[in-house]
C-alpha cells in the first residue's frame, strides 16, 4: 500500500514532520496551488490558518482528503457547505492554546485593574502621578464561551479571587445559558468572549449589548473578531458606557493601518497574539504527527470538529462544550 | 479620666476617625508642628507615612506618646535611635497591603511575559506585529523578603502555576535562607523583592546581584527603593544582563522629574502605588479605630513591630516573619 499524500497548506516557518518520514509522503503547497492539489491528498494539514483558501478550494473537482486537520482553535475560516457535507474529518489543535490564552487573559484583567496603561504613559511624561488600583480579588466576571480556552479562562480567574460566571449556549451544571448573559454582564466588571464564530455568535456583542454593562466595566475579546460589532464598541467607548476595552481580534486581520480601532481612548489593540507562546508551532507540529499516528493506525481521532455546529463537542460526557476559537 | 489624645501626623485625605468620639481626643498636625504636640499625646498616628517627620522630631524634649501607629507596611522612615530605645510601642498596617501588592506583581509577570508595553507602543504606531510570548506556568520566580507581603505575592504566582522560591533572612521550613539567594537568583525568571528597608538590605542588590541573573530574567522591586542600588541596576539593563526591570519604589519619592530612571530601556517605572487600591485610605482608618479600642482596652496590640529588627516578627509560632514594607 503506498504512502497516504499529506499535503500540507504551508506557512513560514513550516511543521517540522520528519517523524512521519516513511510513513507518508508530505507535499507542500500555497494557497494558490490548493484547489489542484486537493484531489490527490489523503490527509490535508492547514498550517496556514490565515486564510480563506480551503473554503475557496474545497468545492471543486475530483477526489477530497479523507482527513483535514487545522493547527488552529477555530474552524470558521475553514467550512464551507460542501466540506460540511462531506465525509471528511475535520480536526483542530484543542489543547495547545487553552493556558496561554488564559494567562494572557488574566494580564489584560490586572493590566486594567492596576491602570498600567497610564503608568506607561505617565513614565514617557516623567510625571510622578499616584493613583488608586482596582483590586481584583473580589471582582465579577462573565466569560462567554464555555470551549475549553473559556473553561481555562474562568479557573485561572477564579484562582486570582474574582467571582466568574461562565455562558454557554445551553445551561448545564455550572455553566449559564446564553439567556443569563444579559443580566450577568449587567453587574460584570469584566465581561471576556472566547466564542467560536458561528452563526449564532456573529455580532452577537453589539450596541444593545454593550448598553447593558457597567460604566467601569471592561470587554476582552479573545475569540473571534467578527462577533463583536466593532463600530457599535467605539461608540460605546466613546459615549463612555464601559470604561475600557481590549481586543486580539478582529473582523478583518491584520488590521489595516487606518483603521480608526487603532487610536479609540480606552480600547487596547493586540495583533491576534494571546495563544502564542514560544515553541508553540513547535507544539502544533508534534500535535499533528500524534494524531497522525493515531490515524494512521486506524485508531479513531480526537478533536474531532462538528462541522455542523462549527466546533468541537465534549469528548466526556459531562456537558457538551464550545469550543472557543483563538487562533 | 480624661480621654486620651491620639495625634494624627495628618494628610489629605484625613482619616475618618468618628468611631473615637468620646473615647479620644483627636488632634492633628502636619510635620512642622510634630515636635511641639508630641509632649501631649498619648497617641501618634502618623497618618502621613512619606517624610522623615517622626524620625526627626521624636529626639526632642517631653514625654512621648505610649503607642505609635503608621498606616504603612514599612516603619523604615519612622526608626531613630531614641524610638527604638523607649518603651514606645510601634505598630504597622499589616493586613491591607498584601493582597493589592501580590496582585501588582502578578500584573506584572504577566504583562512583561505577553510582551504587553511593546503592544501599547506598536498600537500608538498603528503597527500589527505579531510576536510570541512566554508561558507563566512553569516559569522560576524568587521572591526575596518572607514576610506577609512575600508570602502572598508567593501564594499568588503559585496559583498562577509559578514555581516560586521565597527567601527570607534565615532558611526555616519552606522558607530559603538568604544564602541561598544567589543559585536561585541565576535561574530565576523572575526576582521579586518585598523587603523591608533594614541595615542588611539596604542596598542589596548591586552589580554583584544582577551579575547574577539571566539575561531572560526580570526584576521587580516593591519593597523599599533604597534596597537596590539603582545605578547599578541602570548600568545592568544597559548591558542586557537581565531583561526588564519594575520599580515601584525608589531611594528618593517622588521620583525627580530629571531622574535618569524614566527612560531607561526594559525598566518600567510606577509611582509608589502597588499596594494602594480603591478604599485602601477607608481600609487603614478602621484598622486604627479597631486597634485604639483594643488599646484602650488595655488589651495587647497586634501588628507589633520589633524595632530593633525594624518588621513585625511571625504572631504565630511557626515561623519567623520578616515584614515586608511597601508604603
Amino acid at each position: 500500500m503506498p504512502e497516504p499524500v499529506v499535503l500540507v497548506l504551508d506557512a513560514d516557518p513550516s511543521p517540522r514532520l520528519g517523524r512521519l518520514t516513511g510513513r507518508a509522503r508530505v507535499l507542500r503547497t500555497d494557497a494558490a496551488g490548493l484547489a489542484a492539489r486537493l484531489p490527490e491528498s489523503d490527509v490535508l494539514l492547514v498550517w496556514d490558518f490565515t486564510s480563506d483558501a480551503v473554503r475557496e478550494a474545497w468545492p471543486g473537482e475530483g477526489r477530497r482528503p479523507r482527513w483535514v486537520h487545522t493547527a488552529s482553535a477555530g474552524v470558521d475560516r475553514l467550512l464551507c457547505p460542501e466540506l460540511v457535507a462531506s465525509d471528511t474529518v475535520l480536526t483542530n489543535a484543542r489543547g495547545i492554546f487553552e493556558r496561554p490564552i488564559a494567562e494572557y487573559v488574566a494580564g489584560l484583567v490586572l493590566a486594567f485593574a492596576k491602570d498600567l496603561p497610564t503608568t506607561l504613559a505617565l513614565q514617557r511624561e516623567r510625571r510622578w502621578h499616584h493613583r488608586e488600583g482596582q483590586q481584583v480579588a473580589g471582582s465579577r466576571a462573565v466569560v462567554v464561551g464555555a470551549g475549553p480556552i473559556g473553561r481555562e479562562i474562568t479557573r485561572l480567574l477564579h484562582g486570582l479571587g474574582v467571582q466568574v460566571a461562565l455562558v454557554g449556549r445551553s445551561a448545564r451544571r455550572t455553566i449559564h445559558g446564553v439567556e443569563d448573559l444579559g443580566p450577568l454582564a449587567a453587574r460584570a466588571d469584566w465581561v471576556i468572549s472566547a466564542v467560536p464564530l458561528t452563526p449564532s455568535t456573529y455580532g452577537m456583542f453589539d450596541t444593545r449589548f454593550f448598553g447593558l454593562l457597567q460604566p467601569s466595566a471592561r470587554f476582552i475579546n479573545v475569540g473571534r473578531g467578527a462577533s463583536v460589532v466593532e463600530a457599535d464598541l467605539v461608540q460605546a467607548l466613546n459615549r463612555r458606557w464601559l470604561a475600557g476595552a481590549a481586543l486580539d481580534v478582529f473582523a478583518a486581520e491584520p488590521l489595516a493601518p487606518d483603521s480608526p480601532l487603532w487610536d479609540v481612548p480606552g480600547l487596547l489593540v493586540s495583533p491576534h497574539l494571546s495563544g502564542d507562546t514560544v515553541g508553540w508551532r513547535d507544539r502544533l507540529g508534534e500535535q499533528f504527527v500524534a494524531m497522525y499516528e493515531l490515524w494512521a493506525d486506524g485508531g479513531p481521532l480526537p478533536n474531532v470538529v462538528d462541522k455542523q455546529r462549527g466546533y468541537v463537542p465534549s469528548t466526556d460526557n459531562s456537558a457538551e462544550e464550545e469550543g472557543a476559537s483563538p487562533e
